[in-house]
């Protein structure tokens, strides 16, 4: 089944547009747990297993699995995913970006190696250095559009002639750029106008949209102006308020609670 | 020391504007190394011991590493070359890009476990995507600004009001961003034109300049529109026409030779 067929069937069968971001940092554990760089896979099963049956997709940010040499426990994160929780999609998010032959090795890494089921692709380079994860017919790659940093503006919101770049990104990744279907883009919560406006360009092409919680984007706002005419077309992202909901040895309860809530509060919108 | 401050060192040195890349593909190892994953360190360290008299820096590109679990002999090439060749800077060809706290963890990934010199960084996501790097004073931030790829005028080439949009990228990069002086670019060599265009923008930052050998850059044009008035200010990079120069058991020594040659033809447009 390809990513995006998963992602269809996950927002149907768990009624859900919410995407659970896995950014596991010791630092922040619970008390049981903290600092035990030992403990990552422990501790992001425990949500995985807590909040499966309420997500469209799991997105684990290797960035925190890398800072602490922690790749097999990464490696052992998506294998438990795929294993206990089939059919939920798994994006990893790498934000790769590179010349078509080291991209290539980009691709293994994320769908060989670490059987993913979608990557997040930086654009800056263009066609050539996106080709390379098409080549997995079932995979998904998803660019990165307009993102929900503060500086996401410095470059994306520049004007290429008559529209931002971010627009001319959204055109290209939908159009030209995706032949074959299996891209999506990546479009920031802080910003629902411009999730609206990229709605506008790519039709019905997946949105994974971080930023809500933590980065203080607004949900009835990015539900409204980025779902799709059925109600779906959003992976609503959200990692730290709910991984660190919880500061004891019931976190993976607490993890449940606030994103059951998340869930609900996004569904009210749909 | 700093990376800038080593890099001018390395120049001076070994009369060397020569960056070589390790992208090491076990396919493409020597007879006796053919297909093994796991001689990817010895491969590589052969390459180092054969050359370092011979350049300015070396830089590891993470995908071929990644792509096969290897990160532990990336750490243990690291470690080699600051131990048995100390003073030239290694750069870690990671092109990560991303938010704040995770460009944080990229950063401890880049700098506290692998111990680089540098990094490359991709500059989509703006200024707050850049600044964890610069966090570490003694290291150097080489971000992407106009690629050797076909795809790299996607985007790039864009003009973003009176410029294209890799004259914003090193305008803001060697300017505003670069208060603290850590920060050189990425400027293909396919594109000689746009080298000297980058020159005249970022006055005498350090530029690294991919595509000579297997990308079809030219190293005269690419000397004389990017060297700077004493006659430096490149990271001239070469991978596979050094890496995979024999075919058998002497193949460091047919690097080395590359290698030499390499240096040697770089040094007559200085």
């Amino acid at each position: 089944m390809t990513f995006i067929d998963q992602l269809n069937a996950a927002w149907q069968k768990n009624n859900s547009l919410l995407c659970v971001g896995l950014d596991p940092d010791p630092a922040k554990f619970p008390a049981h747990l903290k600092g035990r760089d030992d403990k990552i896979f422990e501790f992001c099963a425990a949500i995985v297993d807590a909040t499966a049956d309420l997500v469209c997709s799991f997105k684990p940010q290797i960035a925190y699995f890398a800072a602490r040499r922690a790749e097999d426990q990464l490696e052992a994160l998506i294998a438990h995913i795929h294993e206990k929780h089939p059919g939920i999609p798994v994006i990893l998010d790498a934000k790769r970006g590179d010349i078509g032959s080291t991209a290539e090795q980009y691709a293994v890494e994320a769908f060989e190696r670490f059987k993913a089921d979608a990557v997040t692709v930086n654009p800056y380079m263009g066609r050539d250095s996106v080709d390379p994860y098409l080549a997995y017919p079932d995979k998904g790659v998803i660019l990165l559009c307009r993102t929900s940093n503060p500086g996401g503006s410095d470059l994306q919101f520049l004007d290429v002639g008559g529209e931002k770049l971010y627009e001319r990104v959204a055109r290209l990744a939908s159009g030209e750029w995706n032949s074959s279907g299996q891209i999506s883009l990546v479009v920031g919560a802080t910003f629902p106008a411009e999730i609206a406006r990229v709605r506008e360009i790519v039709g019905d092409v997946p949105l994974l949209v971080p930023g809500i919680g933590a980065q203080g984007g607004d949900i009835e706002a990015t539900v409204r102006a980025g779902r799709t005419a059925n109600g779906t077309g959003l992976m609503i992202n959200s990692s730290r308020a709910i991984l660190y909901a919880g500061k004891d040895e019931r976190f993976a309860a607490a993890a449940r609670q606030v994103a059951l809530e998340t869930r609900d509060a996004i569904n009210l919108y749909r």
